[in-house]
């Protein structure tokens, strides 16, 4: 090979390891840093692969004793759509979502092992899931939100969640059509929040 | 620039991103596969750097209102140590590990613009910024433990916590003297844990 055709393969070669860095590999502070939270979406379908990526993701959270309380509702239906976005104050990250993931708590998968303390673990556990679907989001070129505030019976109604089957977020999820409300959303001075040895 | 010495530069540069992703840059995906609960740990102390690091990580957590509702206790010393450990049943991570970081969640902040909802949203935002500590310790190659199982009210005791603040994680942080339990902690099949639409 040519010293001149060696160097262009060697470019190459730079290129696909940056493009691969980019595309395929997004580093973990690079995740961290850019996760925000995105409420309006293109209307594009999500490829399914990318929604079991996300899916793949929330089940390495970990869990209390593995035993992994989390379920997920996946909604895509105009319909349950509409009557979701109702059951979350009409929000409109829910009404622009080609797909929303509903994270859910098995309180009882927890209780069987920690009784009351179980509802506890169930809901950080999952919480922790429902984080791993938003970072995953990031990775996946997509945007997400977290949605907390809704009516729980109303969201509990409508997914007919046995009594045991807690909702926790529902998250939203599409092809961003906001940039997410960076750089910086405000934080508390770190200084603040941290304590040493004690309160 | 002779083309012997750009290939040998460009060469660099290829090798200079590779190492760039492999010592600096963890991917989100090898940082999520990767994290496993670590119980046992060296007693090298932790650099002061890494520990702010993990902190910067849980701020980037997302939370309702962006009201940041968590507090950490960062716990060093080897007599509050064994009394934390104490609290948590004499776990070996707790004894084990030279820095405990212990997220608690101030249900006051949240609970001032969201009500009763708060304590909720607390909980879910304190466990997500727990969540960014435990993948943060990855990809600063150190090993962590989320440690739930504690006596509450005596963690609230020790570390004199105010009635508005709740501890949520006690997170165990050093070098790994063991190999985490991987490959695979053996997972649920998602088939049975996603829903389409309903439950």
């Amino acid at each position: 090979m040519s010293l001149l055709l060696e160097s262009a393969a060697t470019r190459a070669m730079a290129e696909t390891a940056l493009q691969r860095t980019k595309k395929k590999a997004l580093s973990f502070a690079t995740v961290v840093k850019h996760r925000a939270m995105i409420r309006a979406y293109k209307s594009d379908p999500i490829p399914e692969e990318k929604i079991q990526r996300l899916l793949t993701y929330a089940m390495h959270a970990p869990s209390a004793g593995n035993l992994q309380p989390w379920e997920f509702i996946l909604v895509k239906n105009p319909e349950t759509r509409a009557k979701l976005a109702k059951a979350a104050f009409d929000q409109t990250s829910i009404t622009s979502a080609p797909v929303i993931i509903a994270t859910c708590a098995d309180i009882q998968r927890a209780g069987s092992k920690y009784g009351a303390r179980g509802s506890f673990y169930s809901l950080v556990d999952t919480a922790f899931a429902s984080l791993l679907i938003l970072l995953g989001a990031v990775e996946q070129g997509l945007g997400a939100c977290f949605v907390g505030s809704y009516n729980p019976e109303e969201v509990v109604k409508l997914f007919a969640l046995p009594d045991h089957v807690r909702p926790v977020g529902l998250i939203t999820i599409g092809y961003p059509a906001e940039s997410p409300r960076k750089p910086g959303t405000p934080k508390l001075p770190l200084s603040r929040l941290v304590h040493a040895e004690k309160w």
